[in-house]
């Protein structure tokens, strides 16, 4: 292994961020729970590959955790950004690119009859959330245990700073269980608003799943004999399992689905679609935002999804992913390294047998890492159409070290 | 007054639009309130000029609802962001830009130790709530009555969607009323977490306020007594006001407050500021968002920072809002229509004596629309160092046309 570069730069730069920013950092892309090496800062990106600010290139399989599905600095959707930004950024109200962006995305997802838009995935469920009540003039929501929806108070992952009373109407259940959510409807009584669901599973430090059909449809049955909405949170993985919605893999559509991240390939934007059902409560929602009208974004968003479809960017994304998988799968085997690669191929998670306190992950990322490839230990990972065979066989060499390092672990420990 | 040009482009979009986005339009930016002739959509915007789709200029009074503080299309703001996206829009973790702008607010904000940025206003003022209640262990938290701090359930102004639970916690008291905070503190009991205030009185429809110093200081005095926190909310007044923030008018330092609106010249940003005693709970707070660390806009920001500084802007728009209103106060005198003017003249707000209903408003915004000004009849109005003398000037030219149309109104009913 090659000694490892000091991130100066990355280091002097912590240090002036602890003086202004608490911690050093915040949520999801606060670098200190990661393993040792990486960085916290990056400097500039490209296509799949990433530099931080000490000048080290990665191949990237974040994604900046979801949002670059094309590529970083795809042509043609920066080119839209900048076309359209040539006429103002935000404006009093909305451009002609609002009607062309909801008009494709009702044209696109197959639920959808109608759109909005706003800027967090946060912004995106917690809308749904509202309208499910306002249509339906009920209260209850039922949430999978550990699934996670954003983070404001009534759905953070963290307790910090919440009261019992953000939560009051939330009700679990688990992920793929049929009992519990009938138990949990059963425990709403008849003020269930809503049933919201994730895509897929997805928590963090866990075997993803992918929905059962029948809990698809078991879901879809209990919403719509209560009149209830049906809330498909497609915000981590819309627009890289399938184009019309991730549930169109199964057959089943929601009411209300929350969509971001991918939605305009790194540029800030979250949408909520709906059906007929729900049109006439959104009409009479108060939701909004200074910056929920800002047109270039939405150009890109039009220019992404177009891409998304010329470039038959989901089918590259799972070749792409089955080629990781099965690349780490027969590394593992030949290093004698026991893991699980669960999910969608596109949205890879790499966890390692018994390795309850993620010791192994973070020991073979941290390796990688060194080697050129940025893996996280814990959280799913992403591919974006610009992952190329090659960019895929560099990570699977980066990975080699990672797993030359828990060979060695093996033999000093075992 | 000129025959009313069909807006033959903005009707067309209309009906589009309300197949595919519930209402035709949600929000702030809703025509649907407005005068007669207003546009929903827009095509551009250069300096304080905006262009509809139907190709009418109009010297611009919103400024975007707030965001546009230097004007439209910025030079050297567009050239930060471009810049910045040269290298990638959003990565893996911040770019050096984050300290750096960081670094700056902490500079130019005096009450401010450290930063936390977000996209939309009403994330800077929950962040801000449940940062209090982290950082006190209480939850009771002060709200002026009709002032609003967002579009999301616990604050906004609509109950639509919005359950009791979700306000559990919050208490009203009067702005500019110190009898009225010294009951809610009481009413607050031992589980004060925070008392919020804008940093003006800028409800919708009614005249500004600007705060009292006693009032100011007894916030301060009763927060201080409860080790409580003191939110100014600043996203709307935030650098127009002040570049330090709106209180140090007074000499009155909050512990906490959120930013928005103008700190980027448009480009989609929030800040939360605060001081040392809510640094390590903000530290402990899991707050995020997918594109939060998104580098072009906060270098945006910091070039907006700079440019705000260098041209004298707040010195420019207070002088140009004098003219507007002095100008405004010598055509109504000559008119004879009695008009108040409220609040700092850079955020003008303008209502009619015997105007209830805001019939005189809607007509005067209506025809001074037409002739090429766009006013707003009750919601505060915004400058920028965009305009001009000769935009104000132009303005006036426009709102002469507004008054005429209230003298023929109050010929025909008086």
């Amino acid at each position: 292994m090659k000694p490892q570069i000091e991130a100066v730069i990355d280091q002097a730069l912590r240090r002036r961020a602890h003086q202004v920013i608490p911690g050093g950092m915040w949520g999801h892309q606060n670098a200190a729970s990661l393993p040792p090496g990486y960085p916290q800062f990056f400097s500039r990106a490209e296509g799949c590959r990433v530099w931080d600010v000490d000048g080290r290139e990665y191949v990237d399989l974040m994604c900046s955790w979801g949002p670059i599905v094309l590529g970083h600095r795809h042509t043609a959707v920066d080119a839209a950004y900048q076309r359209q930004a040539a006429d103002g950024v935000c404006l009093n109200g909305p451009a002609p690119v609002l009607v062309e962006l909801a008009e494709l995305l009702v044209d696109q997802i197959a639920h959808a009859d109608w759109a909005m838009f706003q800027k967090n995935g946060s912004d995106a469920t917690t809308t749904c959330v509202t309208l499910a009540r306002a249509g339906t003039g009920r209260r209850k929501v039922l949430v999978a245990r550990g699934s996670y929806h954003g983070a404001v108070p009534w759905c953070s992952p963290s307790l910090v700073g919440v009261t019992s009373e953000d939560r009051a109407h939330v009700i679990t259940y688990d992920y793929n269980d049929i009992d519990s959510v009938h138990a949990a409807v059963q425990q709403a009584g008849n003020d269930l608003a809503a049933i919201m669901v994730t895509a897929f599973r997805h928590d963090m430090g866990r075997d993803q799943e992918m929905p059962t059909l029948a809990f698809a449809q078991a879901l879809r049955a209990a919403a719509s004999q209560a009149d209830a909405a049906l809330i498909v949170d497609d915000v981590r993985a819309g627009f890289r399992l399938h184009a019309g919605g991730s549930w169109e893999l199964l057959g089943v559509r929601p009411d209300l689905s929350s969509f971001s991240k991918a939605i305009a390939n790194g540029y800030p934007l979250a949408a909520v679609t709906g059906n007929e059902r729900f049109r006439e409560a959104a009409s009479r929602l108060y939701v909004t935002g200074s910056f929920w009208c800002e047109a270039p974004t939405m150009a890109a968003a039009v220019a992404t999804q177009r891409a998304l479809s010329a470039d038959a960017a989901i089918e590259h994304m799972t070749a792409m992913g089955q080629r990781l998988r099965g690349g780490l799968d027969r590394l593992a085997r030949q290093a004698g390294v026991g893991l699980r690669q669960t999910g969608p191929v596109q949205m890879p998670m790499v966890l390692f047998d018994d390795d309850a306190d993620n010791a192994k992950g973070r020991a073979f990322c941290s390796a990688a890492l060194q080697a050129g490839a940025y893996f996280h230990p814990r959280h799913n990972m992403f591919l974006s159409a610009a992952h190329q065979a090659e960019d895929i066989d560099r990570a699977l060499l980066a990975a080699e070290a990672g797993f030359d390092v828990l060979v060695k672990l093996g033999k000093s420990t075992g």
